[in-house]
């Protein structure tokens, strides 16, 4: 029987999660780096690109404009599964130029021996 | 230490995935249905909404409709985290009125005793 919501495994992953929403909007590209899987398989779509493995996600974060990346976070949800898989979504607000849009994220995060780490990653906004 | 990618369990998710697939572009709403966790935790950001629960899922299948749904995949990745885990995605091209467009796909796959479900999908556009 899959264990769902294990209060111990979803409060360290929720720890986890809340250290990669803080880097990511302080632009702490080493924290985000070591919060990915290191390996030819990860995958991150992001806002308005597709990344496939880890040196692309590298060559991103090492990229971006270290300025406005602040975003106001609500709905998130960590599910996990029995000690070693989780499901970490939620939704933001965040300004594009003038407008506020809306965005998603969705993160798939796998516990290895070396702890956990985010294995396929997917942010968008909605439309509109 | 996680396996990656055994090759039965790899083969095992892809001909899930493709039935999957094909039930999508076809409007098979009962195999689209049995296929997505059976449960309130489960999510589905689709490209124009924000779906949480069994429920709003369901009833987002059965009001969709029926035409213009076949798209391209291509780039179609299964990564398998031990006997019971899996990361699928992909990217599609798709036509939205008179436009084509290009989406990206993830899906989050766990093994239950009951069998493989999806428990985590998020679908979205590129911007143009």
């Amino acid at each position: 029987m899959t264990q769902i919501n294990n209060p111990a495994v979803v409060s360290e992953v929720t720890e986890l999660y809340l250290k990669y929403e803080q880097a990511l909007c302080s632009n702490d590209v080493e924290t985000l780096i070591e919060l990915f899987w290191d390996a030819a398989e990860v995958v991150r779509f992001g806002a308005t690109e597709n990344l496939y493995g880890s040196a692309e996600i590298q060559a991103f974060r090492q990229a971006r404009s270290p300025v406005n990346l602040e975003r106001e976070m609500f709905n998130l949800k960590v599910v996990t599964f029995n000690d070693n898989m989780a499901a970490v979504t939620l939704e933001f607000r965040r300004k594009v130029g003038e407008k506020e849009r809306l965005g998603r994220q969705s993160q798939m995060w796998h516990k290895f021996s070396e702890g956990w780490k985010i294995v396929s990653a997917h942010v968008s906004f909605l439309p509109d």
